[in-house]
């Protein structure tokens, strides 16, 4: 939204400058943080106060944070295989072991796949989550293995860490409640951020987390950057207050919706069937698997030599050495002409490929 | 500078909206990367180029990415002893252990002092420095001890990171050469902020080292917030375009001597000849020093109670047990009027306290 962002800046420098420009306070600025208070209720059932919940730049620098202020050189991170590469590389840039609890584990088996990770690595301290619309599947977790995942952390004394930039982004089906919104243990942190739903090149994420921990986070902050852009972080809360964020949000899903399903009906059509795709509900990727006997790494190169970019599905293993069959779709920037044809080279690729 | 800051603003969202609110690199906006290397150029004599140069989230990133890139937890960074809380901060966070290097030390005795230091801890791996206008005693340390580290950092095969963030703010005497201008050996981290020179809040700072550390930096930054707000990276750039940067900073120069000067006038007045302080020629503080009988604990608390804060010299110290008898004042924040009252309420302060 340039047209309200820009006026909404002029008025900050025009009547609140000094404070836009100056040193702000670490935790982030108050009026936004209210406001984040306010959304985690009403969107997310989130039962989250302004002491507890801090601005940080990015979501990005919540997981960063999250892994500083928990894990020692070695200790474990658990993570969905495939998962976020940024979180990932923070992981990885603190010394932190990465281990893999397959995204595709069924329900029924979550728990005990998770307690078996734990027996294995009992340096583990935290259990990274992209439960809705993840990145890179695409998919959403049930409420049932949200459950089974919540109740095995709490037992097992190990931290949640629930990533959920994409939760806004719902073009189809039921919500699933977030797992924050049954701690009662007080074991999970979790993370979003303004980036897909107003400016990415902002900045500004949010983290709320039990006490012990956001203040320790504060403090690890401090020493990243001291505060989030201040003048952003007012922007955010003047855009919350004086325009409907919601409306603007809606527009956005209406677009992610067209978009993906553009690109699934371009895929049924030219994707040979034994091409398998998820068939993504919100966020923003779609997460494709080729047969075994497709070598995945010279379908992306031979992509990228017709001018198709996909993500390739190693970028995303917790295993560095591990192959991968997948690749990851991006229907929210590409133009709907470009998704098309887009689309239909990958299905010609494939065919080729298939013969 | 608001008002120029307010109609640059203005102009990004009218015509570069897209590229100011997306995603960005990195590494930072290359004209504003370009801009830098011209200024560490043409004002410290310092040969940068845009690919070893890099935009960050303040200065206190660049401290903090150096760190995590140099030092496994249980490294050795050498630092001043007092420093900037900041940069210990940083250290710690990160498990580096902090050893000191007295500031006070004479020229011709840095080097031998660093190299026993270097014996003592054979895992130390950058050594920080504010060689001028430092933080928090507001000195220069002379060209001749800046040989003297620089030879001994270069032979023992460890970084130096030259913190220069108040360079710009020379009010007096004769600029001394930078280490990074002398930098033959590629041995030297070198970072500076648009903090005191345009604008805190925003959270843009640079930093300019060898290729192999600053690949790795960017590494680093990417997983800490992938990259600092580019909105105000464009509107920096902008602003060095279109405005004169030189005589911005000329006039916040002409602000800090005449407060330094009545600071410093209204202590020669009211403080007794034992308590001794420092008398900077550029920078943002002072730092003075109680006789040893006086309790700095018990003065820092009263002036509190007499409404004047100055900030306790434990704060700044390596070693978190040592004591001090020293405090942190600075000149840059009060009105003229505020200096003048409290520094007549310190200097009555240390009378009663040395009756």
């Amino acid at each position: 939204p340039v047209d309200a962002l820009a006026e909404l800046s002029a008025e900050i420098f025009a009547t609140d400058s000094t404070n836009a420009l100056q040193y702000s306070i670490t935790e982030g600025y108050i009026p936004l943080r209210r406001d984040v208070v306010a959304r985690l209720k009403n969107k997310f059932d989130i039962e989250a106060d302004v002491d507890n919940t801090i601005i940080v730049s990015g979501g990005q620098q919540a997981i960063e944070l999250a892994c500083k202020v928990l894990c020692n050189e070695g200790d474990t991170v658990i993570c969905e295989d495939p998962t976020f590469i940024g979180g990932l590389n923070a992981f990885r840039s603190l010394g932190a072991n990465v281990v893999g609890l397959p995204l595709d584990i069924d329900d029924a088996h979550a728990e005990e796949a998770l307690d078996r990770l734990v027996a294995d690595n009992p340096s583990a301290k935290m259990i990274y989550l992209i439960p809705t619309f993840q990145n890179p599947a695409g998919i959403t977790s049930s409420l049932e293995k949200r459950r089974a995942l919540y109740r095995a952390a709490a037992r097992l004394g190990i931290m949640i860490f629930e990533d959920n930039p994409y939760g806004e982004l719902r073009f189809a089906g039921e919500e699933v409640p977030t797992i924050k919104s049954f701690d009662a243990e007080g074991v999970v942190i979790y993370a979003s951020t303004f980036s897909k739903i107003l400016s990415s090149g902002m900045r500004v994420g949010y983290v709320t987390a039990p006490k012990e921990v956001i203040s320790k986070m504060v403090v690890a902050k401090q020493s990243e950057d001291v505060h989030t852009n201040i003048f952003f972080q007012m922007l955010c809360h003047k855009f919350i207050e004086k325009y409907d964020l919601d409306a603007h949000i809606e527009m956005i899903r209406a677009l992610y919706r067209d978009k993906c399903a553009l690109m699934l009906r371009t895929l049924d059509e030219y994707m040979p069937s034994e091409v398998k795709y998820t068939r993504p509900e919100g966020g923003l990727f779609l997460w494709a698997t080729l047969p075994d006997r497709v070598n995945e790494k010279e379908f992306v190169k031979k992509a990228i030599e017709r001018k198709v970019a996909v993500v390739p599905g190693e970028t995303f293993n917790c295993d560095v050495n591990a192959i991968s069959h997948s690749f990851r779709l991006n229907y929210s920037t590409p133009s709907d002409e470009d998704i098309v044809k887009g689309c239909r080279i990958l299905g010609e690729l494939a065919r080729e490929m298939l013969a």
